[in-house]
């Protein structure tokens, strides 16, 4: 509890505190950003530099960018930009689905989601590994939902309004990999990836120019498809 | 990856299905709530049980009960109501606070807190075990502020409407354990919570009769104090 | 470290035994697979019942059944088929890609693997979720190569011989999520599919098709879909 | 096993060591209290930087400061005084509790404690947050209670000499947060502490006054309080 | 926080509590010895049949029996004979070392160790996997040694006075495994024994008549040995 | 998911990509070998200095150098040799057992062992430390036996040809603690050495001689043996 090396300055100056202190060095860890992360987040910054500002976030009162084709805005709250959260095991997005608007199929590889529904109606579903079954459930205002780690989910508005939705993840980082940009916006040649899912040549070079995948790279490793 | 005992039975019957199934036992747990716990959460319902509805929750569609005197209405959607959160780090509570209202000083032993701020405007504080340092800031729609694990903390409602927000944690299940309650709710004897407070024998009788402390465990290990 | 009752036991029966025993109850948890799974494993075996077999596994000693259309055979050595693995964070899979066959686009939610190459030359590469970089290697005989936990990854074999492969995981039961298979082998109505991937209907109609998804689920959940 | 590189070296040298090296960097990890913390501890010193004396710590042979008004001296061995600690799970305080003293009711937001009583007798105790149980007990010479982490707890001397226990955690820091220190030796406004507790004025103010907390802050934030 | 359906029952009756209560199921997992362990420990007693003698334990007041020919008495105090401790990471063992005494080399594959001298002088040390570095201090009364997870270590008495210590480990139930024992007193073959560790055949012979190796299993798996 | 700030960017310039990025710092933590390890690995590099090199090794493509008198051969891919592996949970090692040779009595104090065998025969066991039960299996080509975390284990070759085997280790550096090295290879004194395992003194001269431990360090702690 107490460290000794405090307590005998404290007891040498009493007139300053009638009771010594207990002082340990930290009960949190704020994110030092300026050092490199470990596999469990980053190192702490001294407790002395640390206010009540490191454990406050604003950047969920607004919506985020619309990303375009899927009519969806994306805010994120996550260790990068909110440091009282590393290593505590949370993170957040906010999430804004236009009418006919998808956040589409895609992973959280480091984290599961809980999704709280403020305005509107999704449909909300999540796929099984094991048995490929389909867990799919209409969620309206005021509901949740839940996504397990690692597994392939989706949302999209079935209503005539702007779904309002808050993300939390298990993590303070929980990634984020999304099929359509693994497969189209990456360098992955379009021969390895038709290679990879069976999808035919014209559909993937359909979708790589609406993702963006860059098309030099088609040469780069070609050969290795056989 | 491939379960050899299904894959062999699907291989003798290829007119049910072209690709034979790779069939594992499960990727999620979902809880059943009629076994023990155990100290990582509930054990595994059969998957062939489990539908859409376990990773669906409704609970926190509406306020919860106002508690007396704090002015505020709490409701839970923890894994005994979740089933579907079991083992997955993430558990949330609604939390409405009328005007005047508080969430008074508290702990959640298992988990870090994130609050989402939906309506109104909050002062939401915690306090450094090792150093007894206030993080405390105003809170608005919109914002987070997150609490970290096992540290004493605090919500009041600050402006003139009801305060609703969304509070998620790091654990299906992260405890609650309210300074109030612990001591003039629980069956502590009076001379206990003086003894270990340094709080005044009028004051401790004064808020056991607040919140409903037992007058008849006074007498139990009473002797026991010095 | 000695279990007093036991050791008073022995004490008791001193000729039977010159040093009284240090009793605890194990040192493992093998599989008791008749029970539910909790989030970490399987409940544990009395180790009374436990021997040498349940560490052991022929199971990767042959190919597995070949997957069509992949031309890939997978045998495994999870918990399940072997019990001994319990909690302990390994898990095995040998995979026979043959000549011009692909292990396709997936991943493993519940842990990271480690791949060792036994005979014939492989492609594999993962794709990062934060970058969409793709990480691709030509892997020979005697070589290894990673894949972190949760992210897109994929062989395919470029010689013309039958790659044979020892893929180790991070778990007991590392989970498998297919892309096709979640997309084409799922229940998933075609519009549902379409609208989270950006698919064309034709598209993923011969996908279906191919992969055998069932197409009296087109009608249940379609509305859903604006 | 055997570090490839440093094997070469030796089979090139083999006068010097019959047996090649079996080389790793290490199987501790003794901080380096001059770097930053991360969530788990400090980055480790080089092994070869090492001594016996890392695992060694003197700290509890003699009691440490007592702490007025608790009657109660505490001695720490951490991971700050002992470096040897980090990683381990394990850290200890020697606790003394004149005739009379107490430990004051506290939580370690971050293990859990086990304490063993060497000389005396004290009223141990917890409670369940989720209950308002207390669970208390005499604890005499050679006896053990166990504090489960984070829960609200205290002992007091119940005999006439002085109490000498050792306390061992979970972690090699636990964290200590005192509720009388949380309250009334922070900064925390009474108006605040009043608000969050229910505690009447006059008591609140009697309370900062013995254990220090500072009057300058009275006016800071005390216009958040309605 | 509160569990709603517990709320609603409670308004419906304010006369018996003027708060509601805020039911959870429970913040700690009183071990059910009856039920099958997991890999993190046993599955959780109902609460309302846990008790403040779970959390007590007096098995380490009085020496344990001594073993000969280590002359050193060892009384434990593990999960199976202290519940409360299930799933907390503490255990804890006395250790009484008689004159000329010894604890010999052992480890304890589940946890570190943290080892109080309460009477005596000891020497204690333990080994580095990586170097082979002998890392040994002389340890007084009231001072501390840790002996890292899974690393053989020893203690022996140097007074002449019997050494009483108190061993805490980070685990329930870190496990003991003794070398001689797990030589001499198993099963194992002395061929097999001389053949994975270079000991002589009458060296291997002599110790496991000390140490009561059964003399029948010499047959069974001893053609193996070549 | 999406970092405002990169959307932002290149919301500003969307001719260069019709999708903005979600770009997040990174989805695995290769280790940064020039920097401190902590507890749980190495810092990360920079993402940006990350290839498929990383993950790629291919130190295991041939026997590492025989180890004399035990005539196998080592060869390691941990983290120290293999960036990628950093916090992943996995570590391999090649074996090649020479006819009569021997891997000898050993631990990894830090993760369990699957052993796969691709040529020749062993026999592979490790024993309990609570029962000292031996668990010995004969394991031939394709076979995989598992020894659980901190257990001593051993395996020799029992048939004619070299035996060549995998071992995966549930760590990215399990380490490694052979009993006759620290023994009879560290600087341990006889006398130690004698006094903590009742070997004889001419079998421990003997064997230090054979594994090289150091002579002039008989005289340094002797005086602390009794």
């Amino acid at each position: 509890m107490a460290n000794a090396g405090v307590l005998l300055l404290l007891v040498a100056v009493p007139t300053l505190s009638p009771i010594p202190s207990l002082a340990m060095t930290q009960d949190f860890c704020v994110a030092d950003l300026t050092k490199s992360e470990t596999p469990v987040g980053y190192p702490c910054r001294p407790p002395a530099s640390v206010t009540a500002d490191d454990f406050h976030n604003v950047g969920l009162a607004a919506p985020g960018p619309v990303l375009d084709p899927f009519q969806t805005g994306l805010a994120t709250a996550f260790v990068t930009h909110f440091p009282g959260l590393n290593g505590l095991g949370l993170g957040a997005t906010r999430v804004d689905i236009h009418p006919g608007g998808v956040v589409p199929l895609h992973t959280h590889p480091a984290g599961s989601e809980l999704l709280y529904v403020m305005e509107g109606t999704v449909s909300a579903g999540f796929i099984s590994g094991a048995t490929n079954t389909v867990y799919i459930k209409t969620v309206s205002k005021g509901e949740l939902f839940v996504f397990p780690q690692g597994l392939l989910h989706f949302q999209y508005n079935i209503g005539n309004t702007t779904v309002v939705a808050l993300a939390v993840y298990s993590s303070h980082m929980p990634g984020l990999q999304a099929v359509d940009f693994a497969l189209f916006k990456s360098d992955l040649p379009s021969a390895v990836a038709e290679k990879i899912t069976f999808l035919g040549d014209s559909e993937v070079k359909r979708l790589k120019a609406l993702f963006g995948g860059r098309a030099l790279q088609e040469k780069g490793i070609l050969h290795t498809v056989v």
